[in-house]
């Protein structure tokens, strides 16, 4: 998407074949863009979330092997690139899902057609991933588009929780998708973009990309949802998922259950975009089932920000001594879900439409 | 309460008659105690938020125009304290009945009599704040040992939101009276303080108050309580109110709502804490009727802490250019609230019952 009207990818090669990110550590107070070279470097800038969102670290996961071949192409070459980024962010489904395809490519060629293979698939991954994307857009669309038919002359009001944009993939976003494709509908839009405590992902990553993209927006904190929906100030909500169950229950992050209760309290339409290989099949019922990781709660104790100097640093809210719990995740039920927006099209949240519409990944994934 | 050991109030008078006050901009960090002397330290103290929350704002307010009376208790200097004070805080109902009441006590006294009366009815102002406290603790207290007789061994977990703890009162607060009383009462408790964004005050005051008494306690973003409720970590919601209607609507801190839509989802009781005077009998419909303050957005866009020097600064969190919406309340509609946690006992949240226990209350206001 743009950035002050010049186009980006959150990765990309440039024409010398370089790879460059942009370090999302820094965001939203400064766009630094640096190349991503030794297996190290991929290694550092996964594990230190210089990017995050899962398809953006299996892009960059599958670059980092391409680097490696230009460099070493041998079996145990490959086998180590494999581990080395692997354990980076372990529990990362796209990740793995990324050096397994790899591997699957490369394992079978002769060792000097790795390089250039490695880079084909790695480019394909990255494109893939866009145009995944763009077809979440193209079916969100149709919603905003039929809320702005009953409001001519008036924005479409959308709510959104942490950053489910274009900087966690590799364009265009998940949750973000629909909101640029109605812009370039030239449907006019208003984003409440909340703060998503403790790492205040909305604040630093989807109210830096809507600005930069300059599209209208405030940021609200994370309890101010409900009162707008309350008060008919929120038209949709549309939230990104890391994992959705079998029969449409949706992790993400802490919050978005808080959310979709409101939006159900207040008949407003709550949906979830996701990309479908998010969708765990061996999963039913996400409550009892998903195991929500609990984070440091120095997350919780203490906020980053910019200081009047310019520098970016953490600051503690809380008294000494008082510790915090911090469950990074939770569990929106299914029935609070008006529809999942996927590359196929939106999908009820109930099993039998998601059967329906995904049979044969279902298949495909319990036969493993 | 007390501060490590040592029992306070948030305004007391020393022997020496002097005023003295927590200073309470410098919290969760420092403990600063200063003494009140002129009208314009009541003023400043008031109108700069050294001492907040309805109740000290009034106990406030009478001792100011007790101390001004020591020093001039003409009929000009009254009037003019009642103007200086009231205009501190226009919008607080406490403050203009404490102020109100000083007059009505004073003005019909020879000037040499009023500084000793005006001295008496702050202290019964204060001390009045405390009993009725003190009754909604004990009435509380009732609660939370019925839950603690179905758990035995096991603590009472209560969530709370915002800040209705002793430094918002004379003292033991409104939603933290149950608690002190249960610790007093030898029952296990155990605290979820939610942090409050914007201006976190239950990791700047509540986290404080029950670190200072020794309470245990775990400091949650407001993010996490639904997940919390969803897996039956949350026994009991207890929150205050700074305006309550005929029908048991409640208006309190931004977030307020969203816990409440948990607690009902999850079935936990969800209990508001009031001394009965902050009920509004001239409304009824909360949703409808109550305009919401929007306050400055810069309250969104920064956060105040520690940083790692000591010092106290505020840090931006957002983009520049980003801009934000900042509701400082919200409605809980009576349908989501358990009961009303009052000085006369608990009270079912709507129109009938609410006449039956505050009739007389009810008949006053609408004949005023």
């Amino acid at each position: 998407m743009k950035i002050n009207g010049k186009p980006y990818r959150s990765i990309w090669r440039e024409a010398s074949g370089e790879v460059r990110i942009i370090d999302q550590r820094w965001l939203p107070h400064e766009l630094r863009i640096v190349a991503l070279s030794s297996r190290e470097d991929y290694a550092v800038a996964i594990r230190d979330m210089w990017v995050r969102g899962a398809p953006l670290i299996g892009a960059t996961a599958a670059y980092g092997v391409a680097g490696q071949m230009g460099r070493d192409p041998s079996d145990a070459s490959l086998s180590e690139t494999w581990e080395v980024l692997h354990e980076t962010r372990p529990t990362a489904i796209n990740l793995r899902w990324a050096l397994d395809e790899m591997e699957r490519v490369l394992r079978p060629l002769p060792a000097a057609e790795r390089a250039a293979a490695a880079t084909k698939r790695a480019d394909e991954i990255a494109d893939e991933d866009v145009e995944i994307n763009r077809r979440i857009g193209a079916h969100g669309l149709a919603l905003i588009r039929e809320i702005a038919a009953k409001k001519p002359g008036k924005p479409v009001n959308i709510l959104t929780h942490c950053n489910a944009g274009w900087p966690a993939t590799v364009d265009w976003g998940t949750a973000t998708s629909p909101i640029y494709h109605a812009v370039e509908a030239g449907i006019a839009v208003h984003v409440f973009v909340d703060e998503t405590r403790p790492r205040n992902q909305g604040a630093q990553l989807t109210a830096w990309e809507l600005n930069a993209a300059g599209i209208s927006h405030d940021l609200i904190v994370d309890n101010a949802g409900g009162h707008l929906m309350q008060h008919g100030e929120v038209d949709l909500v549309i939230v990104g998922t890391d994992r959705t169950t079998a029969q449409g229950d949706v992790c993400n992050k802490i919050g978005t259950y808080l959310k979709a209760l409101a939006a159900k309290a207040n008949d407003v339409p709550f949906y979830v975009a996701l990309p479908s290989p998010t969708i765990d099949w061996t999963v039913v019922d996400g409550v009892k089932e998903i195991p929500i990781e609990e984070r440091s709660d120095r997350e919780v104790t203490h906020v980053q920000g910019r200081d009047a100097s310019g520098q970016i640093i953490q600051v503690q809210i809380s008294p000494d001594g008082t510790g915090g719990r911090n469950p990074a995740f939770d569990v929106t039920p299914a029935a609070l879900v008006t529809g999942l927006i996927t590359e196929r099209g939106i999908c009820r949240a109930d099993a039998a439409a998601m059967e329906a519409m995904f049979g044969d990944l279902k298949a495909a994934a319990l036969s493993r």
